[in-house]
Formats: structure tokens, sequence, C-alpha cells
């Protein structure tokens, strides 16, 4: 336990046999490990929640990941916070576990993480063990852009993208009316859009070097901007006047409008939702993108462009919709 | 009827109670409309012809697109053509029909092409007036790619690319063990991936503005060689040692590359199908653009990459089988 590193929010949560199910959350992400406690609607709650996700947030868990310490720290990590969660809050029926990377959602597994280390960890077998509760484990990407697909308005769409632009960038696709499953789909995050940056995966000019939010932060730094937390300081500075701050978000927006393109060539998406830490910009992502991806395309019909609703909650988010899942299907 | 354009190959062609069943079948290309008449495989048969595909070419009846009279000019070349087909074998039963561009294969219409000038044709309608039988129509590259499918050796494959590559770029895309429909889907050679040479579509950096057959020949040219009829010329200069030509054939290999290596990173297909008229090249293409591939992926797993078996006449093979289904179906 590590309790200075450790936020929580909410009641006491006592359990009670007459109040809603719940379920506990967990998105492992580069920075921060970002756990929760949800209610889960049913019935005529069913909308309840986040943009009428389903499920109502009650508490939260953050501690940062122990990125320096190494794979094993993490995957400790990981597994103490799944503990504190049940201990937050006995009464949870599922956990939810997602994880970056290369994830064999069937078998349980993170194959590989090149931002966290790891290869080959059996973390549904892990938590669950933790736990004392059944778990279900998933992608954060793909939990993520479930949510997304949850939050929107209207009739789900039949074809559709949903890009979530975070410390990475990956996408949930829909083909047909059917999330496309498969480990190594969607990965448009190292979509070679140029110019070519070397990338964390060993490849250069990768979409997610230019314009992943962890990506802006950096290249402002490397333009001769000061070290800011995140591109959100990047966008206040360039709104401010600061010309490198504007050069580097031109050229993310310019960089995700490449990327949207050829996802567009070759899928012709009705929607594409843009999810994520970096959503939170709202119009002064939405406006640009939209803008240049009208003008890039020609002959293929213009996707309409939608901001995703959950922001960087929407792995947490996702990960309580795949616990609500196991547990009402239990 | 402009004799001197035809080429016609093959028997007298009589029709014949006991004979096979047969179809005429038209391809228009930007070049030169490539019709034939095929004799269908049914039974023990099913696996005749070309590849096994089960339609074997008996003649063939070829004349150059009137490119420079226009789109009405090229709209009534194909539908003589048509009727030339019929005339040449009198006992075909159906009439196949793929033309390039944005096509509503549902409806029957061209929509669109940037190379032929042509819009909102309902060429199915029309050819079926003047051939007085029933007409399957369909884009040429879909149909290419499914006639390249069932060249394919071995079970179909779940996960796919068919790209071909001629006078444009385009492709066919398996997606969990199924087609995907849609007019404005697989249009892999509008991908942008740089230089940002301008494109007949309007845009720049499409991948066939640099790695297409057409401007394979054309960029040799603008290099400062020889006019040449086409791609096969520039590879063949390469090999001789002309270092014009090395350069644009390694640079239209690179975007090759680089387009595989973006659908990779999206759909993870198994396996990759290098069709179209380039494909003639055999190893001298499949060679560098496996090694290529190989060296740009990181953690994406490589597809099995294998040339088409069809060559040029894939989209001629393709409009037979269409038009065989719909015989065989009616």
């Amino acid at each position: 336990m590590n309790a200075p590193d450790l936020a929580t929010t909410g009641p006491g949560l006592p359990g009670s046999a007459a109040a809603p199910p719940r379920v506990a959350a967990l998105d492992v992400g580069g920075t921060v490990l970002k756990g929760a406690v949800f209610e889960v609607g049913t019935g005529a709650d069913a909308g309840v929640g986040a943009a009428g996700t389903g499920v109502r947030q009650v508490a939260t868990l953050r501690r940062p990941t122990p990125r320096a310490e190494g794979a094993d720290a993490i995957v400790a990590a990981v597994l103490d916070t799944v503990a504190e969660l049940c201990a937050l809050a006995p009464d949870v029926g599922a956990v939810g576990l997602v994880v970056p990377g290369v994830v064999d959602e069937a078998a349980g597994i993170g194959v590989e993480s090149e931002n966290l280390f790891w290869r080959d960890v059996p973390f549904a077998r892990l938590a669950a063990e933790r736990a004392g509760r059944p778990v279900a484990f998933g992608h954060d990407v793909r939990a993520g852009g479930r949510a997304e697909l949850a939050a929107l308005a209207g009739p789900p769409p039949t074809e559709a993208l949903v890009m979530l632009v975070g410390t990475g960038i990956a996408g949930l696709l829909v083909v047909g009316g059917r999330v496309l499953p498969g480990a190594y789909v969607g990965e448009i995050g190292h979509a070679p859009v140029g110019p070519d940056e070397p990338c964390a995966c060993g490849s250069t000019g990768c979409l997610e070097t230019i314009a992943s939010a962890a990506s802006i932060a950096r290249r402002y730094r490397e333009a001769g901007g000061p070290v800011v937390a995140g591109s959100r300081e990047v966008l206040a500075a360039a709104q401010a006047g600061d010309s490198r701050a504007g050069r580097v978000w031109g050229e993310a927006v310019d960089a995700l409008v490449r990327g949207l393109a050829i996802y567009t060539t070759l899928l012709a998406p009705e929607v594409v939702v843009l999810g994520g830490g970096l959503a939170l910009a709202g119009a002064a992502l939405l406006d640009p993108v939209t803008a240049g991806l009208a003008a890039r395309l020609t002959f293929q019909p213009v996707p309409e462009l939608r901001l995703g609703q959950l922001g960087d909650e929407a792995g947490t988010i996702g990960a309580a919709l795949l616990a609500r899942d196991l547990l009402l299907a239990g």
C-alpha cells in the first residue's frame, strides 16, 4: 500500500441490499492508474451516468503509474489498486480492468506494452485472484471507444471510427455495424503520415509522434517553449499568441487530418468521433480538423466529425461497462 | 463499328446445345476496352480457366478507349463493344460489364470517373438494352479483386487486401471473411503518402501519383527518361542500369510499402495480394515490397504478400464471374 499516492473522493460507500449493483473499474494509463467505483443502471435507470452510458461514478481512486520502476512494479501497482478498489467498496460484484498496448482480450493477457514495458502478463487471472471477484479484461482504447459509442446521441453508426487521442493514439473501428476485434486492429497512431520523427514503436513518422497529447507537449519544449504538463497548456499558449505553440498545434492538427483522410479513403466512415484527453480542447480541435479534412478530401464523402463526450474518463467508463456486462450476464 | 480498331482472337465460336454456357465480359479501362467471351465451368468443370477461377476465355475483342473524344464517345464505345461481343458469340447468356471510378453497383450506375469524365451513367440499363440479355454490372477493381481471390490457392483468407495496381490503384478489402461493399471503400490509391505531387482527384500526395503503372512511366519521362509505353519498360531500364529508372521504380516501391504499412496498421490483414498490370513484374515487385514492409513494420504482424495470378486480365475475368453468377442464379 502506498497511502500518500492515493486520492479518493466520494462518500463512505456503505453497501445495501436495496442499492443498485456496483462495479469497480481500473484504466491503466502511462502516467496515472485511474480507478473508480460505479453504480450500474438497470431497468428504468439503464441510461444513467455520464452521457447516458449506463454507469454512474460514485468514487475515484488514483495513483501514479510507477513507470520509472519498470514492468514488475507497474503490474504490482495495478494489482494493488484492484485490491484497494475492492476494499473501498466491498459490495462491487465485478471488476473491469483495461490496459494499453497489444492485448489478447480473449486470453486475458497483456501481450506487450512499449510504454509500460511488460510482455505476456496474465492480467485477467492475476486480477481475479487479488479481487476475489470476476474480472472483465480489455484494451484501454477499445473499451474507451465502446464507451464513447455508448455515449453518442442517436442510433449507433454503421461505419465509424472512434479515435482516442491521449498519451498515444488508437482507434475503435466500426465496420458494417460491427466493432472490429483483433489485437492489432485500429493502431492508427502508428500510421506513417510523416515527418519522419522516431516513434517509441521503432518506426518513424507515426501519427502519434506529432499529434498525441504527449507529443504536442514534447514538441513544444523541443521548439524552445517551456516545459508544460500537457497539450492543454500548448493550446492556451497558442491562443495567447505564442507562435511556436501555434506551429506545434497546427502540425498536430495537420497530422490528424492526414490520418483521418487515410481512414476515410480506405473505409468511408459516416461518423468520426474524436475522443481522449485531446478532445477536451473542444472547438479548438474540432473546427480546424473538420475544415482541414473537408479541404483535403476530394471525391470521398466527408464524414461527420463529433467530439467524444467522455474525455480522459472514457477508458475508466469503458472498463466499468465491461464489468457491468460481465455482472449482468452472470 | 470501328473495324480497324478491333482485334479478335479465337475460333469461329459456333454455338451448340451441348456446349458449356457462355458469357461475355467487358472491362472498361483508361486506355483499352477489354472484351472477351468465356465458357463457364459447371459441375466437374467448376475449376476451369485461368488459375482455377471457373471461367475459360475463348475469344477476346479489344478496342482503344476513345478518351480524347470525351465522356459521350466513351460511353457509346462501351455500348458498341457490348453489342459486338454479343454478335461475336450469339449464344452468350449474360454480359458482365465493369467500369472504373465511383460505381453504384446496386443501382447499376457509373457515378463518376475522373479518368473517363462521365457522371451518373446508367450503364446497367443501357447495356442490357443493347445486349438484349441480362447484364451484371460492377466496379472494375472490386470485380478484379474478387477474381484474384477466386484464383488464390488454399482456403479464402479472413482478413485480406487485394491491391490492384494498373492505370490507378485501388483495393478490395476482406474483413471478417466478408468483402466490404460500398462505392467509396478501398480507394487506397488516394491515401496521402507523399511526396505532394498533384493527383487527378484534385488532392496531392496520393499513392497512385507515385506508384501506379501509369505514374511510373510518366515520372520516368519527367526525370529525363524517354517516352515509354508503361512501367514494364521502366523496370527493364532500371534492371539495365539506368539510374533514373531505378530511382523512379524505387520510389514507387517505397510508396507501395508506405500504403501497405498504413493498411496493415489499421486492419491487420493476414494476406495481401498484389495484382493488376504492375504485378506482372513478378519478383522485381514482390521481393522489394516484401522486404520494405517487413523493415517498416515494428509491432504489427507482417502479412503474407502474394502476387496476383491474373495480371491485367483480372478485371475481365471478374466481369465474367459476375455474369456467370447472374446466369447460374437465373
